[in-house]
């Protein structure tokens, strides 16, 4: 989302399968493949380099594939050097605070790539929506997350935000696949139900916030998510380009290696 | 290494390769591929019954292969589910607390796998070796880290503890190879050296470690190592041996999913 534009998501088709990708689903698993290993590679050297950090948020609606969607875009990556934090229903010691408190704490450090599986964002939708507390403190928090995010990247952190957009159809069809099936009754919640009832609000919030707080440095992108093969593809693309345009390479050397003898 | 027992890490051989394993390499792919696929459902089932904690210790000298065992063995598993926590040098905020203050931040929740890479034990072992304090400071912290690990298993963590076992020619080989790979220069530190020319005094107070520090609650496993592909192996065995004696399941559900609708 191009900072400042307004965001009309009716206009964006969840199921879209073409933009930025020649065939289908079979043609599309040979670029995914490659571009796992090109996400492999550059996060091993964002380790080594030990110099930049990065932060990933990832926001959906509920069935939106938040998990899937990190399961499978960075499952080639070393475990050791990727964070995730999901930040579910704040808890009394949390709310005791600024709601950015327990999102700062969690952000990355040199070297690390953190990925925020929902995150502060849901502190401005979810309020709203719900109507939690009233308009005004949702409506300066837009300001809040703004600034945030500001100076994060301005002391050395990349941002990127990701908006799984799938279809209340597709939802649907999520939401009674878990019911079907009992290995997933654990993943559904009732209450998951009222949330979908407030489709259409969360929509209008959701483009409120993606055109208000997508910035150049720190930018939204709506991936449509209702193919999981192509949001899949999509978002390792988006990582890909990202992590390409840092200046990466591995730490130079203060010593001399042929100098070096190691003793029996 | 059962609990009371005397170490002689000089009888257990780093170059072992056929303990608990017929054939050879070629021959375990076959059998680490199926144990990736257990632990992989193992986490899934206890992310999802959201009920146990486990933690994993792992030490080894330096190129001891802590990386490499995280990276491989756990490969496989949900990015979401596993959280790997490196200790390094104590900072000074951390310095100006207990040895276990910033471990015991760091333990796992419920539904949680925690990988500590290096842990409380170079509080003793460093300490030890290098002299770092007085010897009263590391004697007493073996009673330390027994009674905060039975806490912590009586309140509801399982402790897996694995000492990656290399030989001393090994280390020679490894670090060397780190000094004509211009890629894996960043890894070398001149400084390891000299904890190599320490080797003795080092094997002596894992020694004395694990000798007293196995128990029950938290065992210790002395892993050959000096093959990468055994010590993945049995890296993975203990893995999946630990979490099937734990009583998992999916959560049971207090809806009854017959009788819910998803509204269009």
């Amino acid at each position: 989302m191009k900072p400042g534009s307004k965001v009309d998501l009716g206009k964006i088709d969840p199921g879209e399968q073409t933009l930025f990708q020649k065939g289908g689903k079979e043609e599309s698993y040979a670029a995914f493949d490659k571009l796992q290993d090109e996400l492999q590679h550059l996060q091993k050297m964002l380790y080594a380099q030990n110099k930049h950090r990065v932060l990933v948020v990832i926001q959906a609606m509920d069935t939106g594939g938040k998990d899937g969607c990190v399961k499978h875009v960075f499952s080639r990556i070393d475990p050791q050097g990727i964070h995730v934090r999901a930040f579910k229903k704040p808890n009394e010691e949390e709310l005791a605070h600024d709601f950015l408190w327990r999102v700062h704490a969690k952000v990355p450090q040199n070297g690390q790539l953190v990925i925020f599986n929902r995150s502060h964002y849901e502190d401005i939708i979810a309020v709203k929506v719900k109507k939690i507390y009233e308009d005004k403190v949702w409506k300066r928090r837009f300001r809040h997350v703004v600034d945030f995010e500001r100076m994060l990247a301005e002391e050395g952190t990349t941002i990127v935000k990701i908006f799984l957009h799938i279809s209340k159809e597709e939802q649907k069809e999520r939401l009674e696949s878990r019911l079907v099936n009992p290995d997933k009754h654990w993943k559904f919640n009732p209450d998951d139900l009222k949330d979908r009832a407030l489709w259409s609000e969360f929509m209008e919030t959701y483009e409120d916030v993606l055109a208000k707080t997508s910035t150049d440095y720190a930018p939204w992108f709506v991936v449509p998510a209702d193919r999981k093969w192509y949001r899949n593809l999509i978002v390792a693309r988006i990582m890909v380009d990202t992590l390409k345009k840092l200046d990466m390479r591995f730490p130079e050397i203060d010593w001399n290696p042929s100098e070096i003898v190691v003793n029996d």
